[in-house]
């Protein structure tokens, strides 16, 4: 049992530096879902999470500063969302607490729940790229908390932009082929 | 520079552990948000963070599980708000991703940002306890991004009880003395 301020360390599943490592700067939307869906997809197939994975881009020349899947399970901790783990590494990686220089965007396989569009919000990411839509999750029984189109909203008058819908379909297998597995719904 | 899959450590700053080991369980609201709102101060007068705090408690016993402090400026991480580092940390201590058994609440000394809002939703913890309002955060121009009195409707729909200005008083001279001492405005 760790004591109560024992640090947390909190690290990908092995298989994911190799895989990314192995990513061509992507240009466009379609390019980069193709890249983190896969992503979501070996998350399933390995169990080593929930059927989700981001990674954040820079904007312009489309290099990975970092990617993330679903931690939840694996490392029971119920904040360790693909995008929480792809947001902390990036700053991790550039030192900083906002991704504003140069320009970074956050691409997810799944539209995010309401933690994580508050967390896109502090991040300094100004673009965001989903896949699977809120309905998709639902349909599968993640449920995505309190997130209204004024939600979204919130963060465009901000200046992120939000996209949605990319790869779509590709997304949403992934999704079901988790049903479809049995894999476990850790809603709190 | 950490490669991009180089494990995140999460701490708490090395005054926390004895200050949180001196409390005693405290039985009521009152008596836990102060202890939490102490914590507060502390991380204002040590610069350690900005000026929230919050703690999970066992309901019934009142003894701490862990306690969290802000630590957005200290690990450059935008997500480890005071609630993230409780929660995380209190799911370590128990080594598990929900709170449930036995049932917990979070005590903090500001109301919940919309990423903390969704992490207590996810998190098991069965009742939330505030210090200082979102119009107190405001007021030193702290952003608390999209939440909406539905937001709150959300949760308590599944059964989170959310209580609100528990000595909101002293919770919001922190938020005030870190003005005063030009702490950093860190908004993403």
């Amino acid at each position: 049992m760790p004591g109560m301020s024992s640090p947390l360390v909190i690290s990908l599943p092995a298989w994911v530096e190799p895989a990314v490592s192995k990513w061509l700067p992507a240009t466009s939307d379609a390019e980069r879902m193709r890249l983190v869906v896969e992503l979501s997809r070996e998350n399933v197939v390995r169990e080593t999470g929930g059927p989700f994975a981001a990674a954040v881009f820079e904007r312009v020349t489309g290099k990975v500063v970092a990617a993330g899947v679903n931690s939840v399970t694996r490392l029971n901790n119920s904040v360790l969302h693909a995008e929480i783990m792809a947001l902390m590494l990036a700053q991790q990686q550039r030192g900083t607490f906002t991704l504003r220089e140069p320009a970074c965007e956050l691409v997810t396989s799944c539209a995010p729940c309401a933690m994580c569009l508050g967390a896109i919000l502090w991040s300094g990411v100004t673009r965001v790229v989903c896949g699977a839509g809120r309905e998709d999750a639902h349909r599968v029984a993640f449920d995505e908390g309190p997130v209204f189109p004024e939600s979204y909203r919130y963060l465009q008058e901000r200046g992120i932009e939000i996209v949605h819908d990319v790869c779509r379909e590709e997304a949403r297998a992934v999704l079901d082929l988790y049903r479809e597995r049995g894999g476990r719904i850790y809603n709190g």
